[in-house]
């Protein structure tokens, strides 16, 4: 099984970490510092096959990257992390470009959004490493566990690149997604991200942060 | 039953008029002329309980009005259906804000997207009517037959005033929706209307114009 690097420590780096070490991967935490509080916590927590470093440590340390940082830091994270340390590897990235700064509930920075997204930007800065944007569009307790919506949502694929996709694809099943579309290049990020706003809006009315969407066809 | 005005000739408008015809409603379709062809011929293909007029002519005879005009177009329509005869009636806006002017899939129009949206200029624009955004997330035959998407998908209302969105779910119901989420006030539109981006490119990717979303949970 290939290594993996989360670069983010976070409630979503935290959660897709942990479901990586239950199945059976080995997983280096990335944030920025090396001594950060939280990643010390998670490999205490997660045991001998997790362990903690800079964005640039993980980043030489994964064969696949995982991006869980705030979408605001994402392009500032990755250029810590050292753009020849991407190189030719699939790099899952799950930030969404949200904008706090207008008030409750977010909007989408307007560069990164409708005609840009944040995987495009991602994807321009690390030309050779393999972008592919997924699970951005759920809670991350439902993007390690599809099930946990109480469903058989549907996930969405956005990448350049096939072989990375399919990559992607097999951990999306270890997550117990079945219902996978794959949507295109990475252009097509901006559709998914766009889902935030209506996401964040059927969180409030409902109450429920547990749901996902699927595509009726 | 209230007679109903329907805004635009176009595939929407000619969809949805037919609809409620066959529902037993009296149907005005309105355009920017007396005497539109598109318009003319749809009240020759569907009967007596049809017929049609300006604008200013289909905003006064409904008790309700469906906006289907372009997005591009709804608030100078509208302006020409004359803002008093939007008073006190529940206002049903179907429209989007596409930008075509940055090629293909269109992008929304950045100034009706993100931290604004069509459904609330809508309302501002006839702040005596009462908006309600709706319908806009499906192709037209998916609008007004619910189970034309294969399964039993999500629609969600908007709008400020609950007995107006109380009188549009029914209009759902008639159009085979069971699974109707109120998200809350008009600025919830925002959320709906970005769900295009995602639309235009799920169907670019299936091939399949007649699916729905589904809100899993």
């Amino acid at each position: 099984m290939k290594k993996i690097a989360v670069l983010g420590t976070g409630m979503v780096g935290n959660t897709i970490g942990t479901k990586l070490i239950e199945l059976g991967y080995t997983v280096m935490m990335g944030s920025r510092s090396a001594n950060n509080e939280k990643a010390q916590a998670w490999v205490a927590a997660v045991g001998e096959k997790a362990s903690a470093g800079t964005f640039e440590d993980a980043a030489k340390f994964g064969e696949i990257i995982f991006n869980c940082t705030k979408g605001e830091a994402s392009l500032e994270a990755i250029r810590m992390a050292g753009i020849e340390n991407f190189t030719g590897k699939t790099v899952i990235d799950i930030a969404n470009p949200l904008d706090f700064s207008k008030g409750m509930p977010p909007s989408l920075i307007p560069e990164l959004s409708n005609t840009n997204s944040l995987g495009e930007e991602i994807q321009k800065l690390i030309p050779d490493g393999n972008v592919v944007k997924t699970l951005n569009i759920v809670n991350c307790e439902v993007m390690v566990d599809a099930k946990r919506s109480g469903g058989d949502p549907t996930m969405f694929l956005c990448g350049n690149k096939a072989d990375a996709k399919e990559e992607v694809k097999t951990i999306l099943q270890q997550f117990s997604w079945s219902d996978i579309i794959d949507l295109g290049d990475i252009t097509t990020a901006r559709g998914t991200e766009m889902l935030l706003p209506i996401w964040l809006r059927t969180w409030f009315a409902t109450g429920n942060g547990y749901f996902a969407f699927k595509i009726v066809r």
